[in-house]
C-alpha cells in the first residue's frame, strides 16, 4: 500500500466494516483427493455467505514465505511485512499489554541459573513456575537507573519482556543471551556507535539484577536477547480516518492492533462467542471491527484436524449474529495458514470471502479453498485488502479526471 | 512496465493490434445474484470471440481505486497511473485540442463575475454561453506579455483552459479560484521559489484580463486553478516502435492518445459506427489501433442500465467489421468500471478479452464478469497489458540466450 497515496482519496462515510481473522485458518487435506480441514466442516452460514460474495485468497508476503502471527497481522491490516519488520522482543512486549512508544526498545528476557563462578547452569532455571517470576519481575522493577527507566513483566515460565525508556536509546545491540550452557552469561555490546549508551544501560542493569538475584534458589540472573524496537507504523484513524476497534483474547493481537491505532475492546470472558458479544455490544461505536479468533490455529500447530474442524464450525453458528449487525463490508480470512498436518504455520495463501452490497459476487456457494480457486479475487497480497474494504465502504474517492 | 528493459526486446513486425476500450465497461448486477451489464447483454459477437479468446481483468490502479479516464488511460496505454499522475488542468487542456508540450503549463479556468469592488459575486458568471465564452476567450488571446505565450481556449459555458507556454516555466502556484463567492478572486502565489517567476507572469495575465473584461457585462474577470505540467511519457514510436492511431470523438481522450505518442485520426461523424469506418479507412496506415468508446461509461454514470446494455449489444454488432480486417491481436477491456447502479466511476476490475493467433484460448464462450473469472488472464494490472499485445503480435524478442 502507497500510504501517501491512499490517504489522499480517503473520505468519511457511515458505513461499518467487520474483517473477522481466523488465525491460522489455511490447511490441507489429510490424505491425497481429501479434504482441507475448512473443507471438512460444516459451514451453512459460510457457504451461504459465499454465494453472495467474492472469493479469492490472501497472501501474506508472497510465494513461500510462512509468516509469524506478527507479520502476518501486518499483511492483513494493510502494511507490507517484509518493509516493517518486528523484532520479537517487541512482539513480546506487545503480547503482555506493555504500552510500546515508537522510541521505546523491548527485548526478550530469560530468568536463568548461574553457579557460583557465574557460569549458565540453567538458561531456564528449572522452568520456574509464573507465579515465582512475577515475584522476581517486580524485584527487578525496583532498579532505578538515571537517564533511563527499565521495566520487565513476567511472560510465562522464565520467559519475561523487559522494556527501556528514554531519550536517544538505540536497539542495535548483541544478544546477551550466549544460547548454551557452559559459558557466562553475556554482555550487551552496541553493534553501532549510537547503541553504546544504551549498552552500559543494559550492562548496569545486569549487573544490578545480578546483586538483586543473588541469594535466589531457583532463579538467580537474567538473559536478553532481541532488543527491538517497534516498526513505527501510520494509525487507522489518521491513515484511514476509520474509528478501529480491535477484538482479542491472546495478548500479542492485542498489541499489534494497537499498533496500527485500533482501540483493543474488553472482552469478558474467554469463549469465542463472547467475543461476539463484544462486536455486538460496542457496534455503535467504531467504524472498523477487527475480530481475531486464536483457536484455528491452536489446532492447527497442536496437529490436531478433528478439532480445527470443530472450531471453524463453532465460529461459523456465530456468523448469523455479525450478519444480524448490518456490517456494509465483511471480510473473513486468516492471518496465515496452519495445516495440521503440518503442526506448523506454512506458506498456503489464506482462504478469502469479501461480502458488501457492491462486491462483484461470484455466486459459489461454498467457502473452502478450493472454491476460493474459483473464485474473483485471486491471490491477493494481504496488504491490498484494507484498499478494498475501504472502497467497498464508499471511504476512498475516486483517483483522477 | 519497465520500459527501458522492454524497449530493448522490441523488433519489428509486420502484425495489427487494436486496442478496443469501452469506457466504463465493467459493472455490477441490479439485484443479488443477478447480471451484470455485459451479462445482460446479448453479445454473439463477442461471445464466440471469447470463446477462442483468454479472458480477465484489467486493475487499472490496484485494489479498491476506482480511476478517473485520465489514469484509467495512461494504465492501460502501459503506464502507472500513480507514478504517472495526470492533473485536472492538464486533462482539461488535453480535451481542447490543445497541443501541449512537456513544458507548458495548464490550468483550469472560469469566466466569472465581480461587483465594482471587485468582489466575487458569481463563480460561473451566470453558465455564460459557449458561444459568448469564444469571444472572450478570443478577447483574451489579444493580452501579450514578454517571455510568455499565454493561450485560452473556450470549452464549455464558463470554462475555459489556459496554456503557458516559455522558458523556465514552474506549476507550483495556489489557484487563484477562492472557490466561494463575497470575497476577491486570489492572486497565484508561487509555491516554490521556481514558481516565482510563472507567478508574476500569472499575475500580470489576471491584471490585463480584468482590464480587458471590465466592460463586459455577463463576465467581467477569470478565476484560475489546477496549474500543472502535463507527465512526461514516453511516445509508442520511441518506446514500442508502433505507428500508432487513436480513434476517438471526445477530446479528452484524443488528448490522452496524443500524450501517449498516437496520432488522432479524423472521425467523420459521431456514431459508434462511424468509429469503426476510420478504422477501415486508416488500417493499412497504421501498426496499433486505440479505439475509445464513450457511451458506456456515459449510460453507466447516469445509471442508466438498460442503455448500457444496448451501447454493448451496438458495439457488438460492430466486431464483425473490427474481424474482417484481420487484426494480430485485437484487446477488448474498458479502462475502469462503471456500474449503472453506482452512477460512477467504480474500483471493481474490468473486463477483458485477448484474441490473436497465439493466445492460449480458454475456451469460455461468453463475455461477461463471471466468465472472466474463470479465464487465464486473472486480474492483470492494466499497465501490463501492452507487452502482453506486443509479444502477441511477434514484437517483443526473447530475453537472453
Amino acid at each position: 500500500m502507497n500510504y501517501e497515496f491512499l490517504k489522499k482519496l480517503i473520505q468519511p462515510a457511515d458505513t461499518r466494516i467487520v474483517m473477522l481473522i481466523m488465525d491460522g485458518l489455511g490447511g490441507l487435506p489429510r490424505e491425497p483427493g481429501g479434504r482441507t480441514e475448512l473443507e471438512t466442516a460444516r459451514t451453512p452460514n459460510m457457504d451461504a455467505l459465499a454465494a453472495r460474495s467474492a472469493l479469492g485468497f490472501s497472501s501474506p508476503a508472497g510465494p513461500g514465505i510462512a509468516v509469524g502471527s506478527g507479520p502476518g497481522h501486518l499483511a492483513i491490516f494493510g502494511f507490507d511485512p517484509i518493509e516493517n519488520e518486528i523484532g520479537r522482543g517487541a512482539l513480546e512486549a506487545l503480547g503482555v499489554d506493555i504500552d510500546l512508544g515508537p522510541d521505546d526498545i523491548a527485548a526478550r528476557g530469560n530468568f536463568c541459573k548461574v553457579d557460583e563462578n557465574g557460569i549458565l547452569v540453567d538458561r531456564r532455571a528449572g522452568r520456574l513456575a509464573t507465579p515465582e517470576a512475577i515475584r522476581l519481575a517486580r524485584l527487578l522493577n525496583s532498579i532505578h537507573i538515571d537517564g533511563v527507566q527499565m521495566h520487565v513483566e513476567a511472560i510465562k515460565e522464565h520467559r519475561f519482556a523487559l522494556v527501556m525508556r528514554g531519550e536517544g536509546l538505540a536497539a542495535d545491540l548483541s544478544d546477551t543471551d550466549p544460547l548454551k550452557e557452559g559459558v557466562a552469561p553475556g554482555q550487551a555490546a552496541a553493534l553501532t556507535t549510537s547503541a553504546e549508551r544504551t549498552a552500559r544501560f543494559v550492562n548496569v542493569y545486569l549487573q544490578k539484577a545480578k546483586k538483586l538475584l543473588k541469594d535466589e534458589e531457583q532463579a538467580n540472573m537474567i538473559l536478553l536477547r532481541g532488543f527491538d524496537k517497534l516498526p513505527s507504523l501510520p494509525k487507522y484513524g489518521d491513515l484511514f480516518k476509520l474509528r478501529a476497534a480491535a477484538i482479542a483474547v491472546n495478548g500479542m493481537y492485542k498489541g499489534v492492533s494497537r499498533l496500527v491505532g485500533m482501540q483493543v475492546l474488553p472482552v469478558e470472558g474467554v469463549r469465542i462467542e463472547d467475543e461476539f458479544t463484544t462486536l455486538e455490544k460496542y457496534w455503535e461505536q467504531f467504524d472498523f471491527f477487527y475480530l481475531h479468533i486464536k483457536q484455528t490455529d491452536t489446532h492447527g500447530e497442536d496437529g490436531d484436524f478433528d478439532r480445527k474442524v470443530k472450531v471453524i464450525e463453532h465460529i461459523d453458528s456465530q456468523i448469523p449474529r455479525v450478519l444480524a449487525l448490518k456490517p456494509d463490508v465483511l471480510l473473513i480470512t486468516g492471518d496465515h495458514s496452519s495445516p495440521a498436518i503440518l503442526k506448523s504455520h506454512s506458506w498456503h495463501p489464506v482462504p478469502a470471502m469479501l461480502y458488501g452490497k457492491n462486491v462483484r459476487e461470484d455466486n459459489i456457494p461454498e467457502f473452502g479453498e478450493r472454491a476460493c480457486t474459483r473464485g474473483s479475487l485471486g491471490i491477493m497480497p494481504a496488504k491490498d485488502f484494507m484498499p478494498l474494504l475501504l472502497a467497498n465502504a464508499g471511504r476512498v474517492a475516486k483517483y483522477g479526471a
